[in-house]
C-alpha cells in the first residue's frame, strides 16, 4: 500500500503518522514545498513576540523523527500535478529543479491555505512587507520587527490582533487598519468594540486602530515608508504585515478534477473523501460541515487539521470514521483580555433565517473576594422557535475560553436554553462563582423565549 | 401571601430574594438562629488563610440589604416547629429566650447541614477543638490558628483540604488523620493517590498525613493537647479542626411528619416541594436526583442550594420550574493543584452496577512551548454497554477545573464518548493543546469500547 501526502503542517502530519501506526507495512510519503514539517503555525506570534527563542519548539515533529518511524519527507519537493487516472503525482524537486513522478494507491491532500494578497499583488514583493503563515515567515517577521519602531498592520483579525499583542509588547508602535466598521468582524459588533476599546485603553499609546477605511496609497521604491488611506489619513511606516484573510490552496485539486464545495475550499465527505476515489483532503484546503446550521463552512484551524489528519488515515487504512463538523470555536487573547466565541454568532444566524434571541451579561468569574478574580461579558445566542443555543462569544480577563468551551459541548449535544439554566459546573471560590455566567445568561435569555 | 423561610445561608437567601421580585406584595420573612444571613461558606477557608482581612466580605447580601428590598430577616430566632395543619411555626428568640407563633401560607426549609460529631462527642467543647460551617466558626479558627504552630485536621475531605492549605499557607504545621486509606476519598483512589503525593511533596515538611488510622486517646482536659491513633502513632497538638463529613439539618421537618429520602436528607420533588403541601425544601437539607445515575443522592453544595432556592420561589410563587438534578461536578485546589470532578466516579458506577470503561491521561493543557503550560491528568469513565460517559477526575496544575466543566455540559446532555472524540474545542497556544486532553482520554476510551 502506498500513502502519499501532500503537505505535512498540520493535517498532513497528523494523517501520515496516523496512517504509518495503523497499517505498519505501509509506505509513508510526505511531499511538501516547505521547508518544515509538522509545526505549530499558531504559535509563530509568540516566537515573534519573543516568548521563546528557538523557532524550532514550534516543530512537533522532526523530519528526522519521521523517518525513524519509517515515514518519508520530502522537504521543498512541490506536488505540481494529479493524475487520478494513472493514480500518480508529479514534483518538482524545488532545490534540484527536477521533475518526477510517484505513484499512489491512496493520496490525501493537505495542501493547506495561503494569505490572501488580492489588492497588495504591487507591494507584496517590497523588502518590508509581509505575510505570516510558514515558519519561515516567522523568523523574517521576528528579525525584522526588532530593527524597526513603527509597524502597519493590515486587517484586524486573529493573526493581526496576535502580531499587535507581540509588537506591543516588544515597544513597537502600531497602526493597525481594517476595511469593517470594527475589529475582529469575527465576532458580533457588539462584541468587537469590547475588543477594540480595550485595545486602546490598554496599549501604552502605542496602537493606533482605523476602520472602515483602506488603503490608497503606499509610498516608496523598495521599501514602503509611508501610507495614505482612503480617508487621507497619512503615516510613516517601517514595516508592513498583511492579514487579510487565507484561501485555501486547491490549484492542483481543481487541476485534477477534484470538485471544491460552495465555499471554495475541496468539498469532501465525513470521511474526507473526495469526488475522485481514493483521494483524501483534510485540514485547511478542506471545506467543513458547520455542526449548528449543517451548512458548508471554510474555517481553517488547526485543532480542525489535526481531527481531519486523523479521520483521513484511519478511513484510507480501512476503518470507517467520520467527521462530524466543527463549531467555529476559537479563542485568541490581547494583553490579558481573552477573547473567545463558538457557533454561529448573531448576525450569522440571522442571515441563516434564525430567528434569535441573545443577551450580553458581564460578570465576576470567580468569587468576588478572592485576589483573581476578573470579569467576564459574555454573549449567548439562542433560536427563538427551536429554543436550541446556536452560539457564544466571551471576552474579559476571566476565563472565557473556560465559558466557551462548556458551551461548544453543549452546542456539539445540541443543547437547548432550559439545559443550561441549571447545569451542574464545578464551583469553589477560587475557580468560579456560585452563580455562573453561563446560568445568568440561561436564564435571561429563558425569560426572553417565554415573552 | 405569607412567605416564611426557615435558614438564610444561600437556598433560604436565594429563594426570599427570588420570591420577593416575583411577588413584591408578598411578605417574605426569613427566620434563622445564625447571626448573618447569605454569605459564602466556600469562602471561609480563604478568610481562615488571610486572603482578605475582612469576613464581611463573604456577605453576599446583608441583612439591611434584604430589608431595603422589603424582606424581613429574623437572625438568632431558631424555628423550633412547624405545625403543617394551623400553617403555622413556633419560633425561640435566643437572645430573648421567648417563643412566638407566625402564620405562613409557602414555607421554605433551608435549614441546611452541619458537621457529623458522631464519635467526637467528648471532646466538641475542649476549648480548641472546632468545627467549621458558620461565619463564628470562621473567626474563632482563623484567631486561634494565629496563636498556635501544631495543628490538627480529623478528616481528609474538601474541607480540610482547603484548611490545611490555609494552615500550610501561614506556615503551620499540620497533621491530618483520614480513617480511608487515601485522603479525597470523594475521588477514585487512583486520583486520590496523587492529591496525597503532590500535597507531600510541596508542603515544605509542614504536612504528615496519616491514613487508615483513627484516634484512640485525646490527651488534655480543658484542651487537646496531644493525641494517640489506633496504630499508637502519637504526637502533641494545640488546636483540632474536626470535619468528617456534614449532615443535613431535619429535626424539625421530621418532627412535622416530613418525609426523608433514603439519604437522609429531606425528599423532595423536582418542584422542591416535600411530602407536605406548601412545603418546600431546598439546599443542604434536602435530596437531590443525581442526573446520571437517576439515584437519590446527598451531594450537599453552595451552587446548587443556590438553584434549589430560586427553583423552590419559582414554583411557590405559581411558575412551574423543574430542578433537574446534580452531577457532583466540584472543585477545589491544594497549593497550585487544581483538583476537580463531575459525574460518578468509577467506585461509585460500579457499586450502581455499571460495567465501566476508564482511562487515565496525563497531558500538558496549553502548547508545549508556552510559559504558562502545567500539566493536568484526567480520568475519564464510560458505560461499556451504552458508551454514555459517566464522569471525569482532573487533577493538575493546570486547568482542571475547565476540562471538568466542559464534561460536565456534555454529562447534562448524555454524551457518548464518540460525541467527545472530535468536539470542537477552542485552540491557541495560550489557552489549549491542538489535540485536548479530553480528545486523547476519548480516543483511549473508544479503543476500549471497540475491543
Amino acid at each position: 500500500m502506498k500513502i502519499v501526502i501532500i503537505g505535512g503542517v498540520a493535517a498532513g502530519a497528523k494523517a501520515a503518522a496516523k496512517a504509518k501506526r495503523m497499517l505498519p507495512e505501509a509506505s509513508v510519503n510526505i511531499y511538501t514545498q516547505d521547508t518544515h514539517v509538522s509545526y505549530s503555525t499558531c504559535g509563530l506570534p509568540y516566537y515573534i513576540e519573543g516568548v521563546f527563542e528557538n523557532y524550532e519548539k514550534l516543530i512537533v515533529r522532526t523530519k528526522s523523527e519521521f523517518e525513524k518511524s519509517g515515514i518519508n519527507i520530502h522537504l521543498q519537493n512541490r506536488v505540481t500535478k494529479i493524475n487520478p487516472e494513472s493514480k500518480k503525482i508529479t514534483v518538482l524537486n524545488l532545490q534540484t529543479n527536477e521533475n518526477y513522478e510517484v505513484e499512489y494507491d491512496k493520496l490525501v491532500i493537505a495542501t493547506g491555505a495561503k494569505p490572501v494578497i488580492k489588492g497588495f499583488e504591487r507591494i507584496i514583493n517590497k523588502k518590508n512587507v509581509y505575510t505570516l503563515r510558514t515558519l519561515e515567515d516567522g523568523v523574517l517577521i521576528r528579525d525584522k520587527m526588532r530593527t524597526v519602531q513603527n509597524i502597519t498592520l493590515l486587517g484586524g483579525g486573529y493573526i493581526n490582533i496576535e502580531l499587535l499583542e507581540a509588537f506591543v509588547k516588544n515597544g513597537k508602535n502600531v497602526t493597525l487598519i481594517e476595511k469593517s466598521p470594527f475589529i475582529m468582524p469575527i465576532l458580533d459588533e457588539d462584541i468587537s468594540i469590547l475588543v477594540q476599546t480595550y485595545i486602546m485603553e490598554n496599549s501604552n499609546n502605542q496602537v493606533k486602530i482605523i476602520t472602515e477605511d483602506y488603503i490608497s496609497e503606499f509610498i516608496g521604491e523598495d521599501e514602503i515608508t509611508g501610507i495614505i488611506t482612503s480617508k487621507g489619513i497619512g503615516f510613516d511606516t517601517e514595516m508592513v504585515v498583511i492579514s487579510v484573510g487565507v484561501r485555501p490552496v486547491v490549484d492542483i485539486a481543481t487541476d485534477a478534477g477534484i470538485e471544491l464545495g460552495v465555499t471554495g475550499a475541496i468539498r469532501v465527505n465525513s470521511r474526507m473523501e473526495t469526488s475522485i476515489k481514493d483521494i483524501y483532503a483534510c485540514g485547511d484546503c478542506a471545506e467543513k460541515v458547520h455542526i449548528i446550521s449543517n451548512t458548508p463552512v471554510w474555517i481553517p484551524l488547526g485543532s480542525t487539521a489535526n481531527k481531519e489528519g486523523r479521520t483521513a488515515a484511519m478511513n484510507l487504512c480501512g476503518e470507517h470514521k467520520d467527521f462530524e463538523g466543527v463549531l467555529g470555536s476559537s479563542v485568541t487573547r490581547y494583553l490579558g483580555l481573552n477573547i473567545s466565541k463558538c457557533g454561529l454568532t448573531e448576525k450569522e444566524a440571522r442571515k441563516l433565517g434564525y430567528d434569535t434571541v441573545s443577551t450580553v451579561v458581564t460578570k465576576k468569574d470567580k468569587a468576588g473576594y478572592m485576589p483573581e478574580v476578573e470579569n467576564i461579558t459574555l454573549k449567548l445566542i439562542a433560536d427563538m422557535r427551536s429554543h436550541r443555543i446556536l452560539g457564544a462569544q466571551a471576552i474579559g480577563c476571566g476565563d472565557a475560553d473556560k465559558k466557551i468551551d462548556s458551551i461548544s459541548v453543549g452546542l456539539a449535544n445540541n443543547m437547548e436554553v432550559k439545559d443550561l439554566l441549571d447545569v451542574d459546573l464545578t464551583y469553589a471560590p477560587p475557580f468560579s462563582a456560585s452563580v455562573d455566567i453561563l446560568h445568568s445568561a440561561a436564564r435571561i435569555i429563558q425569560s426572553k423565549l417565554r415573552n
